[in-house]
């Protein structure tokens, strides 16, 4: 049932029953949500932990983005990040600051949001925590589970090729097409689609773990500087091929249609939000790795290869420059 | 050394250097901050899981708090949370969204606050993340280690002595100080740092664990509504008699000093922040739960009986009232 009135008018008493109702119940021999804190019993070996948050007016606009989206956002970017370490997400907390003058509506598309997500990638929500504040902040923490070792971003080794899952630049592309109004073609609705809703390769980097990549990262920044992350963290360099990124399909067509000087590689190279997997493999892996995702429906491209050098695309040093890639705090 | 210039001068990467100078290296065999997802190994058995946020100008006041201070906090009341499952802290993860312009000093302070917090409850930081925002917001998550069942907020049973580590009413007398500009005696110094520096109770919580508490939790949004809050979720109720609750030292003394009305008992029943330990215990078990914790340092009062009606304080039911304790989103 959908809610009149407030937040501030339902009180936290008042949201935590909604939460009630959209929860499911706890496995067998947990404690979720209603105490002091979740009591969670995983696999034993490696627990993963990451954390992510997202703002208003920073990570999402809410001219374009639903409560569920927003909530399905916090939920994936946290996977997202279990799966480039090579682990299963398995059960995440979700934290909301809200202004009391938020609609309840809102609140309930968010956790729906929350629920879609944690459900698609089997990591119940199992507590949080709820405040006020001025601009609506949702933070999530996910637990993920490792069996073996993790992949770290510092394992390329030099003749590693460097691989990408699916497609780059498409939330950038798919925000342009936002801001502009742009909403024709089926490819367009596609990349809005990708910024709204990321989706995290949970599948891949489980599909990649036979074939051992020595080192992987999620590419949540922008192509250009995750990947200088990873190598930098690895202590090596890279040539890529500029023409060999998978730039995502309708990029050409929306950077036409804006008008603004926006350019398809170049969102491919910077957009952030992407969340596709970028890693190195040695060269006898390639081909498995290409065949493993395939069959989970993703392919994957070799953009280029490590090399004990500078990171290096088409030859020349990638760019220096701060606006390549996202700073979350840096002025501009 | 302290840094000049701002968080948004610094940058994403300066402000990652700030922190990679604060960590302590990693537990061998894990994995913390720099990659996408930290790596930890913990005992077998039950994991504690619990995240809590604080934002400016709703759990904390720059005026009174600094950097320091508000880290701790953020790592205290998790810890607190940790302790009222009956469990203790082992790993934290920290998040900050902060106004590109805050002081890159204050961002210092503040790391200073969560690692001595942390270190403070042996609970090392692996992992975070960073962002901006408008208002400053602090997110710390925190896993526990669980030896045994946890306690439960829903155990309290007919006949249970119900029972109060250290005093009331301290953090809110502590701010009644900061407004009123009050601080002259130690009594109030002890008030005001109550206030800024909450300390969690995990070692009476680690004490009281042979002497088996039925029902605990950790008073953070008020006694009289955390009270009814574990009592609702274990189905009884209880005699509770005000003149036995342990009044903290100097709360007099500010209310009077204040001069705005507030007094004593009401900031023990409805001041939040004190992060005490609220619990029941079979009266068999109630001497050697109070030798127990004096053998760390801390007293523990009996303040009421839990019977099977309702929660009544000095013969009258608990006020419904909306304003009896902490409500963190209803409009007021």
């Amino acid at each position: 049932m959908e809610s009149a009135g407030t937040v501030g008018d339902l009180g936290e008493e008042g949201l935590l029953r909604l939460i009630a109702e959209r929860s499911p119940d706890p496995v067998s021999g947990e404690l979720w949500a209603g105490d002091d804190a979740a009591v969670v019993r995983l696999p034993t070996g490696g627990v993963l932990v990451t954390t992510d948050f997202v703002v208003e007016g920073v990570d999402f606009d809410l001219r374009y983005s639903s409560g569920a989206d927003i909530g399905w956002k916090a939920v994936a970017i946290n996977a997202s990040d279990i799966a480039a370490m090579g682990g299963t997400p398995t059960r995440s907390l979700a934290s909301a600051a809200l202004p009391p003058e938020t609609p309840a509506r809102f609140f309930e598309s968010l956790l729906d949001g929350l629920q879609d997500a944690s459900s698609t990638w089997e990591a119940p929500l199992v507590g949080g925590d709820l405040g006020r504040a001025e601009a609506i902040m949702v933070s999530v923490t996910m637990l993920g589970s490792l069996t073996g070792e993790p992949v770290p971003r510092s394992g390329a080794e030099p003749g590693d090729a460097i691989c990408v899952t699916g497609s780059l630049g498409g939330s950038a592309g798919g925000l342009l097409a936002l801001r502009h109004g742009l909403g024709g073609s089926e490819a367009i609705r596609g990349l809005i689609s990708r910024h709204l809703r990321p989706w995290a390769r949970v599948r891949e980097a489980q599909a990649l773990r036979p074939f051992g990549p020595h080192a992987m990262i999620d590419i949540s920044d922008g192509f250009a500087l995750d990947l200088k992350r990873m190598l930098a963290s690895s202590g090596v360099g890279c040539e890529v091929d500029g023409s060999t990124l998978p730039l995502a399909s309708g990029l050409e067509e929306v950077c036409a249609a804006a008008g603004d000087g926006s350019d398809p590689l170049g969102l491919a190279l910077s957009g952030g939000d992407d969340y596709e997997l970028l890693f190195t493999v040695g060269a006898d892996d390639v081909e498995g790795a290409i065949e493993a995702c395939g069959e989970v429906g993703t392919p994957v491209t070799v953009v280029g290869r490590v090399v004990s050098g500078r990171v290096r695309l088409d030859g020349r040093p990638l760019s220096e420059r701060e606006e390549l890639g996202w700073d979350h705090l840096r002025n501009r």
